[in-house]
């Protein structure tokens, strides 16, 4: 076992941490030491991965995805963070299966996760729903296991719901420990959390909300920008509020582009849809109003029409610190000249970050896997220096 | 390895069973020592499960599905079971293949078999047709092995056919023998497989079919309730009949819930279409009139509504022994005002054995398990004898 | 580890291949070194599954598939080659993902790969397309990898594209070596690529392309026959062209095929849609009028009619050598009176040489393994002599 491994692991068994067996669903909801713990393992499995060890801590059990909406990269980083932990994928597809005719979903999350370790749920088309689906599934296997029908209660993993996307702003705050050296480091930068013009309609509030949500909680200077109308949940909003002069740094919200650009360190540029848009957009769908939703489109098309010019341009990137602010996007992204005629960012721009962008994308399969080991294992530090002392090859050397 | 799990392994080495390199399809088809073996078998899985202990006996390899229906829990306890034994689960999507354009079953048999050590079917749909489809399978792959083309015959594994639903059914019987102590200890024990009211329709009668075909081989009195016209397949009352006398139990067909739960330690409530239904359905559907489904199942739905009162409430459960029979399910179970406006059962009575029916369920994935590990292995004694004493961790301790 | 499989690493380790981190996408790109190299591994890996020889070289790791066409023996061979070196398949759903709104092929490629080490593609449909798509994701993740988003470049296998179709060819082709005995003993053999008539139409250019482009390379006679109007590529004619006489053999194009069948040591009767056929298909999609797809169909089927006689009949085979030729099929074949009224083989033919094809397509994992294997690592050789050496059980014994 290399000396950073050794050291890392170290770090992670000096923290006071409250992971085993507590569901992570939204980033404010954990201790700064539950948070610093999940980005130790993910870095120690990452590293683990390059020094090609073998990281595998199960040698049978299921990892059940349940996707309510599309995913490419969220899916295949589950998949990956699984089989790197030893564990076997198995798709909850709700289309083949007979949850329709009246299935509860404390009965289905019993029935598939008999042998089951881990649950991965994305569900963010409806406002006010995500959150609580995962919540009720997280009670549902924890009375099943008390209730001896399970032999063990899977960690439920939020792979995206309508408030927050914690894989995915806890693999960006990785990326942002890395780019800037420490999570100390971090303390007085100012990141730019901005909407941004897209053709396209109706894309989630979750990482707007997730990184106004985490960013605040490291002194960092967190300013949300969108235009009138664009605002992200309120109750969120509020949490940033309070846990920003917490940790010794500050949150505004403007609805000026160039005003948060201004000095930033890092921009994360991103088109959402309003607030009371999918406010809108849950009833109708609720209500089978689904004939309605096309004219609901149009008008929010027509809306984000006259916000054309909430792109992240080269002009807007000089006004940022040394204009060389870090670009961040959660992929993919909108460019301009490239996906669509108008987008999120100018194609020059997206060209000079495009391998950052992939790098920041790199660390969500070990923030997964994080999440399912500290979540199962009550000692990850002891677990992981296990793990090392093993040593166990990942690759067959030749 | 514990003192259980090595008493078990040697009951299981007493029994002259004849299931290695047998397809199981049909229970009745079976001999009491195969049966009672497959229930071994689920048993030492489950409690090596317990007890943390890896029961792979593959290193690689696959475990095929196919599913002609829809399936959540089988389909889950399939994989689970696969993953057990250390197999990879692929599922043949016949909407994805070839073998729409002239493919044989034979051929599609082979060509998915090369590696393949497991092949598990669920065909229900349609009346005379599941039970030919995974008996063609069974005999491909078993040509197939012969002619050299395959390095082995995958287990054909029946996850339900139009008759018989075994690895459901087995489930159930080894709930019944956990719940009473023993198999023995259901000789002369009421059990009433009884119809249900259900506002949905079409629902297969391989569950009714696989409880009377199992339950009258031990010793049962068995007491099969549905209106009139609701009857099931005339050869599997047929086989139930002579079964029932030879074990020392019996078994009768009546018109009146009431009667059959009368003195019941075990009520099994549950909805199904009448074999005339099922008869006219699979007609309809072979035959390309899809349109007249429609009218059937409105005709269909009107006959069940003269027999809302075939729900299991409390006044009937009050019929039952003491009063206190126990409530089985194969979930999901219609109830009446959680699930539908009016359906198969109480709610109160469904609540207070809602935990019993998960009991139930969680048995399924060790039974496949068992089906595949006996089938693929001569001396699967010896086999689980050296998987206990390999005593490899399932997880690693922390 | 028997002798046999220890004089073929031998004679593995005698090749000079240049197969590491080099994709293998089409036959003729390839050094007969790297086509030999390839049937060697092959053969290796099949043997140790034989021996029952746990062959997995790696521990964890995804194998990703993305078929955008229709697939049961390619898909299932894929999953299996995956699971016999340890790896989890993940199958790309393109209609699951997010790929529709913007993102790049490069994109898509990287954010798939993080902790993947092969993708295998099937894109066929579009002449001029599935081949250009395979090069851009090979291209996208040599440069991900080179950039650091990737801790390794993933092989890109080519599952069937527009030109070629290699797993199948080289499978075909390990066939003949061992139905012939040697590589050598294919010197002078004739085989007939012939066009056969189908109902169906619109079977890709691949397999009769990938025939006569890889059957060349080995000094044997290849006939290539169709129909006027059923011309391949033209520039894979001109391929073929070219290597038959530096191989020591020959190439001819008829339109008869009887002359192609007369004294033929192998016949392979396929049916396949024109060259000019596809091109027009290929316009139509791309514009979008796929309205029009349906009288082009019609057209075809028209033209296709005047060619029944193209059938693999009794009479014509009477005409091989000997009579005896050996009859080829990829499968599914068209079998007259069997799979559809007239095809593309007499029944009594195909029956005589049923066996015979599954043994042809039994050769397909062991294939796609070998790709995988050479691919990913340097000393195949020695990797292999490991895997020997370390003697694991794939199957425990009982």
């Amino acid at each position: 076992m290399n000396k950073t491994i050794h050291c890392l692991i170290e770090q992670l068994g000096e923290l006071e941490t409250a992971l085993h067996e507590q569901d992570f669903l939204l980033t404010w909801e954990q201790s700064e030491a539950n948070l610093k713990a999940t980005l130790l393992v993910a870095e120690i499995l990452e590293e683990l991965y390059l020094a090609n060890v073998d990281t595998r801590v199960f040698t049978s059990g299921l990892a059940v995805s349940i996707f309510r909406d599309n995913s490419t990269r969220t899916r295949f980083s589950f998949a990956s963070a699984a089989s790197a932990l030893g564990l076997s994928v198995m798709d909850l597809d709700e289309t083949k299966s007979q949850i329709a005719h009246g299935e509860t979903v404390r009965e289905t999350a019993n029935m598939i996760s008999f042998l089951t370790q881990v649950i991965g749920i994305r569900d963010d088309m409806f406002l006010g729903e995500g959150h609580e689906y995962m919540a009720e599934v997280s009670r549902a296997v924890r009375q099943g296991h008390e209730e001896g029908n399970l032999p063990q209660k899977p960690a439920i993993i939020n792979l995206q719901c309508d408030r927050d996307h914690p894989t995915q702003t806890m693999a960006d705050l990785l990326h942002l420990q890395k780019t800037f050296g420490s999570l100390e480091a971090l303390r007085g930068k100012k990141i730019a959390m901005t909407w941004a013009f897209s053709p396209s309609y109706g894309k989630p509030l979750s990482v707007p909300q997730g990184i106004v949500g985490l960013m605040t909680r490291f002194g960092m200077k967190v300013s949300l920008a969108h235009p009138q109308g664009y605002g992200i949940m309120p109750e969120i909003q509020e949490i940033a509020r309070r846990q920003a002069p917490a940790s010794g740094g500050s949150f505004e919200v403007t609805d000026s582009m160039a005003e948060a650009f201004d000095g930033a360190d890092i921009v994360y540029p991103k088109s959402w849809a309003p607030y009371d848009v999918m406010q809108r957009r849950t009833e109708l769908l609720r209500g089978g109003h689904s004939d309605q939703l096309a004219a609901l489109e149009k008008e929010c098309l027509a809306r984000n029409d006259s916000h054309r010019d909430w792109e992240c341009t080269e002009e807007l990137m000089a006004r940022t610190q040394g204009g060389k602010a870090l670009y961040m996007h959660c992929l993919p992204a909108d460019i301009t000249g490239v996906s669509c005629e108008q987008g999120e960012v100018a194609a020059s721009v997206f060209d000079r970050y495009r391998s950052a962008t992939y790098h920041e994308a790199k660390h969500k399969p070990y923030v997964i896997a994080a999440m399912m080991l500290l979540n199962r294992f009550e000692h990850a530090d002891r677990t992981l220096h296990q793990v090392g002392e093993r040593a166990a090859l990942r690759q067959l050397f030749t």
